[in-house]
């Protein structure tokens, strides 16, 4: 008889954003009058830069022509494209990677949840706590946790690393030394940004304990601070011991376009084996390369006139983020994030669980956030509101609020 | 120290169609005055169809405005392609399979890739052999299987079934039951088909047996043999034991635009658990959805238009098998399929083996073509040729291999 991966017995309830989701559809069920407004889930709503669609026309004309028609993409993604990210995003910020170390992929959402099956079933991941859930789920999918504790809504056998007010939501280096570490800077969900200083102790943790770091650099492009690295290749020796990951959904609205990418360094090695053969090896053998026309849109992203669209773009949601800081500062938030993120990560009023508060702001004032225990015990009694919104709808979102 | 999953070093050499890249590539830079002529890969050639161009032009120009921008697709996919598929794929063939039993993605090869992440690791699992490599090598890397063998050129612990010329490349019902078992027809590399009465038996076998069959049917678009069901949910019981797979690639010339989706109905459980939740899970948890731009491509496959226009596709690519088959047949060739798939499988002449074959018809006729063995044992001494090519590049690669 099949069985199951019981595994994915032990996660409790479902995705966070799917049941974020389906509330909301059910409160506009109910309530088909009401303006939801959506501060939630953290998807973008401007539309692609010019660039980016003129980049799209023409790749799928060139579909359309048997002349230039393209099928299967090389298994690594196209040469055009690994070159242009390594120049613009490394060797322009001084960080050595090559084209060839660079996987390109339908997103790091995806990237993030399948990195984990390269590594024993039995080694030992630390995250933040709060997380953004798929480092979590995608091992405990893969048995690398035990039960699930609903009252300290925690799973056995994580390395949980704490980030609170106290420590400006930037986790001490753990006790119990860990195999893997997931790190997330500008960070998911509470906005935090590392410096340069604070991320080359954890390079030099790694190489030290001989742990890989796993680097998600979603948020990299909503970095204005100087002294904050858009790289973990920024630091020294993190060739040695880190992965990036990359996304062009929150850098350029690919959110349902699909694109990122992931940086392997050809000498990253643990326990003598290297990882990059193993990656290239699940692409190879598990996954089939992101459209042509999509790579096309993502090399228009680095063109001239995609640049400063782009920064236009990034400009309109950093001042949304602003507006949404501010705003609630001064009607008495406790609020933090916002600066280098387009996250802003509030602390929730009155002593209000998070859901109660995502209940209360749906119901009263019909604007959509995330509670912040969705993504881990230490987010309780904080709140995600996204930066991606319209002017209008964040103006109006952070007046109800305010209002409440 | 984090090690790494060393399930991974089971698996010899590279994926076999990464390993005819690199033969092809390095023969091309050695040789840059012959033409090489590619039946190898199973890559299309044939331009996107007009309606699908236009499709994606107006999906593009959506995605540049705001008031039409899309953001994240929702989890299982868009409902406009949902019911599209539903209605035309099985309800039209008198198939009860509903919309929220499709799960869209970006193609049928990281489905089956995937899907055995919701089976418990102890499960035990039959595939035909010769075999698409994606079901053993995904197997492999989570740990379903013992070591490999060279000299035999199996894993221990799998259940291969032979598909022969003498059983018509259908494979006998396993005597050892296994709890997953995969079938892809028509298949990939023979070319055969199954009839429905045959494939009704084992529906009847994994019902009985509390087996789930992984069903990939991905060159369905190329049968026109009326005894020969599209789907195996044209089987009496199919819903209670069979996951099916279906693909864009071969159907409408998407293997550049990524597009599949998997079947999972409501009812079909195992060991007391519904697999659908599970699937829905892991589609929620570690992807991000197929791009809007690329369903709605999807969608227009099934326009009128859009029909009308694969149909001949299809027509031009088996118009293609035929001169193959034919053609080989006439030289003195035992060739099968070809009728009712796009793929041509040859017996080796004088006794070579598949990659001898594979090297004399890369170095004497500058024609690739894939080594049976590359798709197991019993693969040996056989040789897969795709139907793909331009009509010019088919009658020349004939030609050539006819002068051998």
């Amino acid at each position: 008889m099949a069985k199951i991966n019981d595994n994915y017995l032990k996660l409790p309830g479902s995705y966070l954003f799917s049941t974020i989701g389906k509330k909301v559809r059910e409160y506009e069920a109910a309530h088909p009058e009401k303006k939801v407004l959506r501060l939630g889930i953290g998807d973008v709503t401007q539309p692609l830069a010019p660039a980016v669609v003129e980049a799209l026309h023409a790749a799928v004309d060139e579909m359309g022509d048997a002349e230039t028609f393209r099928g299967y993409a090389p298994d690594l993604g196209y040469e055009f494209l690994r070159r242009t990210i390594a120049e613009h995003d490394f060797t322009a910020r001084g960080c050595d990677i090559s084209p060839d170390e660079i996987f390109v992929s339908d997103g790091a959402k995806c990237d993030c949840g399948n990195i984990q099956e390269i590594f024993s079933p039995d080694c030992r991941f630390a995250v933040c706590d709060p997380v953004y859930p798929v480092y979590v789920d995608s091992n405990v999918m893969a048995g690398r946790t035990g039960s699930y504790d609903s009252v300290a809504g925690r799973f056995d056998g994580v390395v949980y690393m704490p980030c609170t007010a106290e420590n400006g939501f930037v986790p001490e280096l753990p006790e119990e030394i860990p195999d893997l570490i997931y790190l997330c800077f500008p960070n998911n969900p509470t906005g935090a940004v590392i410096t340069k200083d604070q991320l080359q102790k954890w390079v030099d943790y790694a190489n030290e304990h001989d742990s890989v770091i796993l680097y998600d650099a979603a948020y990299e492009a909503y970095i204005s601070d100087p002294a904050v690295p858009h790289s973990i290749y920024e630091c020294a020796g993190a060739k040695e011991c880190a992965v990036e990951f990359r996304s062009f959904s929150k850098t350029a609205g690919f959110t349902g376009l699909r694109l990122g990418y992931t940086v392997i360094p050809r000498q990253l090695k643990t326990g003598g084996e290297s990882l990059w053969p193993l990656w290239a090896r699940r692409h190879g053998t598990k996954y089939n390369g992101a459209p042509y026309i999509v790579q096309k849109a993502g090399e228009a992203v680095y063109s001239a006139a995609g640049k400063e669209q782009i920064r236009n773009q990034i400009g309109y949601y950093k001042e949304n983020a602003k507006i949404i800081f501010e705003g609630l500062r001064k009607a008495g938030y406790q609020v933090a994030g916002g600066e280098n993120a387009p996250y802003i990560w509030l602390r929730t009023p009155d002593g209000l669980t998070s859901w109660e508060f995502f209940d209360r702001l749906l119901d009263e004032a019909n604007v959509v956030g995330t509670p912040g225990s969705g993504f881990g015990p230490h987010g309780e009694h904080y709140f995600r509101l996204s930066a991606f919104g319209s002017r209008g709808n964040v103006l109006e979102a952070v007046e109800r609020i305010c209002r409440l």
